[in-house]
């Protein structure tokens, strides 16, 4: 069905040549009284409303009047684990009590209760549990997440995941871009032996995925104490010739060479850059490697120290921005709090937050030619705010604007109503 | 109208002997199944759901089923400067672009451009804008607001703040517990003469807002460079002699002595204490004044520190958490964002910052005897969550999972609908 969204403050994050990744200045593509016309699930025309309005469909369908609010692209969030069973509430209250990584894992706690929550959880539960959740992303303004599987960590328990996720794409709600992350952790089955359960997936899982499409990714965390640069790599080279794309969860903790390996590999993106040094930068910048930040999560843990955007921006790194929303470290499914953390504890500029969120985040999961911008023939993929300064997305904390929500020129949630 | 809610997962803040300030461990009076029979704005009956079902009005009006969610008191929100004409982003994006204090007031913005807005909008307005924030506070589950003037900063305009607040209390929408804080900066007409002007504050305004009636506190932001502890004093023992009780801004920016003038005169709360000593908490303590802790503020500004939350709780002193609702250093409206910064960055416990939010808070602004807590004849006000246990309302962050919320036994907002 036709529909009309009009009298938007539009930010449309795509300049005369289209949108493109890592834009930050004047890529805003702000249009006062903005218009959008969707039809079939993508956008048959965008500009101001008194041009929009002359395109002989325009008055066809529903007709949706922002009145003056902010309207932009739906959220592309590039980093989720949204597939575990269940809150880590009791690891939450005993660090808030004063307890030890180590004194939580040893109560029980830690990757290992996801563990063996998703390994006791059907694959249907899970598909219950992910559209609950997908539902919670939606009304935040969330059109698209990348969504990793991870907490399985044995064949059929990330196969489990992955099929879970496809459950999810398939009922349209929300769009999906599967990341296989079976080297997330080492599991206790393979403890102390990182490479060898690497092996074990390369030749016992990854082809299963493959077989079924079931990722469009696949990612490993490089780190002491999980798996080091030669086994990623091993791993990562047998992802790609099973025609997977590739990304990385690199640097977080310490400086461990997963970015390098980003870039020596051609990821799509490196996730987490913590302690990223200038080597790095220059190597993903030369390799073409975006960085997808997840300041919630330091935020959660309590961390003094951010991920260094300004260095990132400043080397000519394109920045996505992403929830990296999970039980362990950042239970928040919400991109404005995410904006709202990275302008005020990374100095990133309003604009740069929401390109970071939006077209960034496209471009980080492969998408960006078709989502993250607003532009003829692109998903018709939009979120309204109540606010009319785009700068209220970061500026209130705690918070969520979103009044409707269109996911494929559907109506996916509205907690105002804007018909006509 | 009678109201009863049930099937909830009941937290009532209320010991054997009522509710009561500063009780944290086992503070929560959790009921699994509990019901609450609300009527005429009051609790006629809380407990376990098949006592109360044997109420005899029980099902003689509207039921709600909690569906197993956690209910509580709605939160007393201790400490907000609601009065303002406009949200302050262009000093928020310069100071995301690194600008200083200095270099923001010099480009026309902090507080003084806050001030040319209120001196430049009308009561009725201000009226509007007041009601329009109070939707957001009850939709996140606040039933009760303590609120400020304090933007004003001239006789008319701080009336005409108190005024606005007067007509938002008279909607009954929320509760409104109204303070005067006319020494909340020196304005441009009184710079450098802070004496001064708390003089004529207490000569001219002061009478004028005990005559009307306006505000049942009076506050003052002692601190290098606002006020100092002489004329603070001699300015609140005015405002007790008038009627009024007294609060102070106190060891926010470095120690001043506020706590301790806090402590001497009686004052109900100390807010902030972020530079508070050993020896300020013990004068509160012996003072039987509150600490009032607004952490969001802390993380608004980016700041490494927090106030020292365990020092305090360790020192005997009750404390509050508030948001400090403003548009220069805490543009947040939502409680459950300030317990989970309460939570994830100054290890309070998750039943810590919940009694912190809702019975301490009510004692914090004098309303403990009838507010923030579940009891038979106390005011029903009420918020029910989507989640079933109550560690989830600091544990996920960026969200509110308010679903239906009672002001005074009616329902003042409801995302979900509840009724059988």
């Amino acid at each position: 069905m036709k529909q009309l969204l009009t009298n938007a403050t539009l930010l449309t994050f795509a300049g005369p040549d289209g949108p493109r990744a890592g834009a930050a200045a004047g890529a805003l593509g702000l249009i006062r009284r903005g218009a959008v016309l969707m039809d079939e699930g993508r956008i048959v025309a965008v500009g101001p409303a008194d041009q929009v309005l002359k395109h002989p469909d325009a008055r066809k369908g529903r007709i949706h009047d922002a009145g003056g609010r902010v309207a932009m692209p739906g959220f592309v969030d590039a980093h989720t684990h949204p597939v575990f069973a269940e809150p880590r509430l009791k690891d939450f209250e005993l660090r808030a009590r004063g307890k030890t990584y180590l004194e939580i894992a040893a109560a029980g706690g830690g990757i290992v209760s996801s563990l063996n929550g998703v390994r006791g959880t059907s694959e249907r539960d899970l598909t219950a549990l992910l559209q609950e959740r997908a539902a919670r992303f939606l009304a935040c303004g969330t059109t698209t997440i990348e969504a990793k599987s991870g907490y399985g960590l044995d064949k059929d328990s990330e196969l489990k995941s992955l099929r879970a996720l496809k459950h999810l794409a398939a009922g349209g709600a929300i769009g999906v871009v599967p990341t296989f992350l079976g080297a997330h952790a080492v599991p206790p089955e393979y403890q102390g032996r990182p490479g060898e359960y690497l092996r074990f997936m390369a030749r016992e899982v990854l082809p299963a995925v493959a077989a079924e499409g079931l990722a469009r990714y696949a990612d490993v965390f490089v780190e002491r104490g999980y798996f080091g640069t030669a086994e990623a790599g091993e791993f990562l080279r047998a992802a790609k010739g099973a025609g997977l794309g590739v990304r990385v969860h690199a640097e977080q903790i310490s400086h461990s060479g997963g970015a390098r390996l980003a870039a020596e590999l051609g990821a799509c993106c490196a996730d987490h850059l913590d302690h990223a040094d200038d080597e790095d930068l220059g190597a993903l910048k030369a390799a073409g490697t975006m960085a997808c930040l997840v300041p919630g999560s330091n935020h959660f843990l309590g961390l003094g120290e951010m991920p260094p955007a300004r260095r990132i921006i400043d080397a000519g790194v394109p920045v996505a921005l992403a929830t990296d929303f999970n039980p362990g470290t950042c239970p928040c499914w919400n991109m404005q709090e995410i904006l709202a953390i990275a302008v005020t504890r990374m100095k990133m500029t309003p604009e740069e937050a929401l390109v970071a969120g939006t077209v960034n985040g496209a471009w980080a999961v492969g998408l960006g030619k078709t989502h993250g911008a607003l532009a003829a023939g692109m998903a018709a993929d939009l979120a309204v705010f109540d606010c009319t300064d785009y700068r209220e997305l970061c500026y209130w904390f705690g918070k969520n604007l979103a009044a409707t929500v269109f996911k494929a020129g559907k109506v996916a949630h509205a907690a105002t109503d804007l018909r006509l």
